[in-house]
């Protein structure tokens, strides 16, 4: 890394590349970057090129001399690179939107990476990592994957599992917000408190405590009742968890556990917004940001960040890869919430599963902190959720119907029955596109004559 | 034990005591019986009466000399006690009319051991357990417990853990009932096969192999689905698994799964009985059984167990209790699936926990067999369950409503919410009579105005 | 199995064999053998024809029209076997002088299964055994390999972790011997105790109830203290454990355990045979006894198994073998204490481990009966030891000295440092022979000059 | 602490409180002590005088405030206090010498902490330091302990388990010696390396990576051989390891693995020290060390650090105490290695026993760095050892003789047998005064007529 780092991002085309650009422009003097590639697929050419030449447009307004390379070619990008990002989606928006409305089509909940939605991301996004990982052993086998692409914890436990490639880190930006909210509500900033987190991506714990060694956790979800606005992230509805729950755990959950905590309400308000035609699921809404932003892009005057990105919804995510990256560059030894192999840090689950875990990032990767066990309440979510995704992962990696069923059947947030059969076999012939892995079954079904039922979804490429 | 056994049967007033008797006078040759006390409480004072005497009706058909003593004072009864069996249902019949009603009455699974009615059923029954074995520690310390109270494990457990009370073994008919049915599917008797249960009480599993040392687990889940009679406990709705499910673990669950494997169908089965005015839930249904089994035992003439009996829903349960209790007093080391210390036969749970397994029961009581690892699927719902169960135990013996309210929310047929939250506080104020340790919480709800909705419910004492 | 049993017996010229014919034939009514092959290899051709004739001879004489057949060739016997028995000795008696003599001309334990000699045993056996196992898939993938190779523990584990074969028990004599002497000693007969045993071969502790569940193991400790002559195998000193200790764990550990816990007596005792020319170590004891045994089985008159063999050390051991065979066959769940995957038996260790344990055997193999968490002080021991096999296997199957150094260090029979290195490398040289995998260490050792400084030992082919 | 912080020194009369004055003093600026306290007991009264008189003249000669004060009376000084350093010897050094020489006079290890001695150093020190937590949940419960009293792991590990005091940390200075030197071996300065350390207290192992991520531990041992001086405390005799066995590990085991990994070597070396009458053993020396410190110490003119402290063997502890405590109070975060609870970072050993692992250091106490698992040699090490503690510690809390002989029986420096059950008996008549919970047992042996043979140790008071 003598002639400063190569970082190559694995679906540059997104959105969010001006917020990594952005981050990487501010952390110059500890990451001195020396070229950036930004790789694509065929149907996303036309955003790479919107969105690379905005990305250039913003080096070129900064004091370096950096230079941003835009491929279709993946294994061109991956040579000799020292940092590699994954924020791709396989099926693009019109995948996330047929994971969302079928299982909203019967009633279910429908989301990104949670329940029916985010059992096929993983099916769909494991098989083309596992590709990306076999490339760089070969091409770069010295890089760092920072991997942010959903599921981001399954699809970091099969990187290490099933790819066998150890240099990895998943980042989420859920943690960070919790850490950019809470502090003000006791009167604190973040420098005075220290954060412990522990769990699954987007399932996660945390307790915090004060300079004196004190827990302030139960304070701090005091104030979260005083004042309902409690820092979630935007694209989780604002529902609030039930106090006597939080204090009785005294931990606070993440965002996402209200889809757990407050099934009822959280699938109210998805059915709601499902069956207004108006307002339409979370992926429809975010294909209208996303077109406008990729408007705003187009525009030759732009070369900062635009606001409208921060309502984007994962805001913070690509800032937190930076930060990751020039942690380890820099071995800063930050305190970082990152998947990681868990080692022993949640002793509820096996060593080398891996966890989302606050760990000090440097040199030699994420150091993860040993939370000790939890109580049983948590012990047994969490123990149910780690085996529906290895559940999950083994499913996409062999293409086995059968544990597609039976992680179906295990995931909370999936009443089990023939309906929950239905989804799965409608949500299969629907990725079909993006899931050899299940061909054969996927046959069955068609030669049944099983189809979609939700026209939105059905009508989508 | 030289001048014969001296059982006490702790709920003596159950109908389940004839098959109790028949039981016992069918291994008088290897159980030699002294004396038989049946205790109950005074509500339950007549029908002690009535089965009293139909059992002395039975012992003096029978070629042996044995006599029953009936009392509603425990402690007389348990002096110097061989065995003692526990039967009892706190609040009665009318209690699980409640723990089903309630949560039937907002769409939610209503059912005596299962869901929010079983978490209630052991909020009644553990503290008054645990009373049973403070007794015994002082009038029979040698005595052994054999538990057939459900929920059968949770109660095992908490015997154990909080009670410290080593020498006990919990019961069900459910095991019982696959070895009955399942071997004529492929053509065998029991004797030819080998059977390996595992997990908890109602929610276990088990694989057979045949005397060549084959697993004809498969084979048998092909005979199920080729003849849809499946010989599943008569208490629970015959739908049958995805058949794609049970190859795919190559192992038999127990009926019980089916609310969790096949929640939508069950719950759904439930619903139309309870809207049914002319059917009503299993414990009305129960109710009128059990008024024509007590009709019949009124017959000064009947001395036989009566056929109807094995309607009531849980035969066999009582032939297991005296199987056991010979098998100790004999060191038969009959193979009996039993609620024991795991001591690590189901090495994915703690080595503390109660666990439900095939064991070897003899002098030295169960000797749990090692069962090994399951794969995830099953681990993870085991590890749930198992961590529910501690999290509404604790919960019994601490009156904590935070933890009931934790209790609920991870019960996988608990959709959790604000419907939830009023289906726990129905209940709390329901039972109010039973729950003690809950007071100030139901104090506190009642203050507020808190009414049960269901009108049968609401009019039960 | 439907025309008799076939018998496979590895090591077939072993002076055992006797004692194994008298098993099967008075186990005949349950297990109808029908042949049964006698294995060596051209080294033990002479030995095989006279014990091989005896063996004739034996079932002659019985009501069974039994053949046995002797071969050289060990693919050609294990065509379609049954059962297939292990009792081959690599290096034969020579190699077992040679893992005594050279630990002892250095002071160290020399010892058959433990300490240096074991380690070098297992070094030696592991290949060849998972070379059977490779026949055995080809040529009776359905046969069930009764292991009483030693070290068994360590054989029987490199056989499933590394052979991956799981159809495998080890056996051993010594829980026989203490289940044969104990009862008498608190005046009962073993039909009126329950034995739990668990640990490793060779180091295995054991609890013993009476038939009313009450713990009889320390009443068992006094008798053995009041009475000195306490049922421990013959090939082991008569050392008696310190009592203060054995009432501290409540538990009886094995023979063996004096090497362990009576270190320096045993050690005493051992370099005493050593240094006197008259007595010699066991091995060359049991060479003068193997002989005067082969020229009993010369004699064409005899046709039972002859009195001495009961002194040769390992009396019970074939009879135990036919006892698992049998109990197999006949799915008759004889409580044996056999070498099986943990399973969770023994939670402090990892459920792929292998113990020796309490099983109940029959049809489905060995059931292992859960045994529970050790005190600390017996975890601690257990846990090294497990260990030490695992690196001992490792190192078996890598051939990587390093590993074998390893080993050597944290085996508690041998005082680490420059001696216990020079012991190693001598042991590497002497059995150059039989240890293939280690071929350039020996050659690089051999290049330096290192020979064996042991006189007898270095004289031996 | 506003008003600066108030430290009390437990053992303030050791000759190592000149280091621990050094390091606040040039860590004022973050640690603004205001007070701190020398506690000592009644027989060392006079060194305490002499040793507080050189403390306050050190810092009369900095630029602050500070005023020592001197008490035989702990609770006086404990009230209030912000920090608790322990540094005291139960017994001071002549108990030391009895734990050496004693079982040096029968040939076996005599050492502090390792062996016997450091057995009886447990069973001294445990019941001492329980005692001082009961006066710090009285007189100080926010304060924060930070032992390096010896054996500093298994008396922290009491602490927590026993004491229920969990703002502990216990220090040592081994790893400190290593990150000290050997950076340099391979060209790099302590910042340009990444150290991981686990284990337990004496007896952990460490990996180290460059900044680029990768493992440089190879590299570093090849170093350590090519130059004999390999940076061991001076206190251990400098006998390298077999640089076979560290190639294989991967890892560098600390300076007091050498007991266990060169056991002949070390003994002898210790024999002969033992047996020149002009040397004696390590205990002797220091004493001798001692008396020329406190000479110095006597000197009105003194108020530096003298250099000879740094011969005394523990350098570096009282610094490392130092920056520990500075770390906690401003929130430093620092990687420093610590004795601490568990929670998963080794998942080879249970969550609540104590080890010593690298741990980030701030606010909220050490944040241990989750290290996975060890390859099986190693662990069986770590596993025996942590057992042994546990073992130890029970004893010493319990005064059960049984579980001191089973302590003895399993710690690798003691072989087994009557002469180690000797040493034991001596070693508990020889410390009869520090020993009341053995009084039982004591008073046996002495009504034996048992008495020490090792003459020095004899007639020590």
């Amino acid at each position: 890394m003598s002639k400063g780092v190569k970082i190559v991002t694995i679906g540059g085309g997104s959105s969010y590349t001006p917020e990594l650009m952005e981050g990487f422009i501010k952390r110059y003097d500890e990451l001195p970057v020396r070229e950036i590639w930004l790789v694509d697929i065929e149907d996303g050419k036309e955003k790479l090129e919107t969105v690379g030449e905005m990305a250039q447009r913003m080096w070129d307004a900064s004091p370096y001399d950096v230079k941003i390379h835009l491929t279709l070619d993946r294994r061109e990008a991956l040579q000799d690179a020292d940092f590699v990002t994954t924020q791709f989606r396989v099926g693009l928006l019109n995948a996330r939107v047929k994971d969302e409305r079928i299982p909203l089509s019967y009633g279910m909940v429908g989301q990104e990476t949670n329940g029916a939605g985010g059992i096929f991301k993983a099916f769909r996004t494991i098989p083309v990592i596992l590709g990306i990982v076999e490339d760089m052993k070969e091409l770069c086998p010295n890089a760092w994957l920072i991997n942010f692409t959903n599921p981001s914890g399954m699809v970091t436990d099969a990187i290490i599992r099933y790819g066998k490639w150890e240099k990895v880190l998943g980042l989420c930006n859920v943690p960070v917000g919790a850490m950019m909210a809470e502090p003000e509500l006791i009167g604190k900033t973040l420098d005075e408190l220290v954060y412990s987190f522990a769990g699954l991506n987007h399932f996660h714990w945390h307790r915090v405590k004060d300079l004196r060694g004190n827990d302030v956790t139960s304070e701090i979800i005091d104030k979260m009742y005083g004042d309902e606005d409690s820092g979630i992230p935007a694209n989780i509805h604002d529902i609030p968890f039930f106090k006597e729950q939080l204090k009785q755990m005294n931990m606070i959950p993440c965002g996402y556990h209200r889809y757990y905590y407050r099934y009822e309400e959280m699938l109210a308000h998805m059915l709601e917004e499902y069956n207004d035609p108006n307002v339409g699921t979370r992926a429809q809404q975010v294909k209208q940001t996303e077109a406008e932003l990729f408007e705003l892009y187009k525009d030759p005057n732009l070369n900062v960040k635009p606001e409208q990105l921060s309502k984007r919804g994962g805001a913070h995510y690509s800032d937190a890869a930076c930060e990751t990256i020039a942690s380890i560059y820099a071995n800063k030894n930050t305190h970082i919430v990152v998947s990681t192999k868990n080692n022993g840090a949640v002793p509820d689950l096996a060593p080398d599963d891996v966890v989302e875990v606050s760990a000090y990032v440097g040199a030699a990767g994420a150091r993860p902190i040993a939370f000790g066990s939890f109580q049983p309440a948590e012990r047994g979510w969490l123990q149910l959720m780690k085996n529906m995704e290895l559940t999950v992962e083994q499913a996409a990696v062999t293409g086995d119907s059968g544990l597609a069923l039976q992680a179906f059947t295990m995931n909370p947030l999936i009443p089990s029955g023939q309906t929950a059969k239905r989804v799965l076999d409608e949500l299969l012939v629907a990725h079909k596109k993006y899931l050899p892995q299940f061909a054969d079954k996927i046959a069955e079904l068609e030669a049944a004559g099983l189809t979609v039922k939700d026209e939105v979804a059905k009508n989508l490429n």
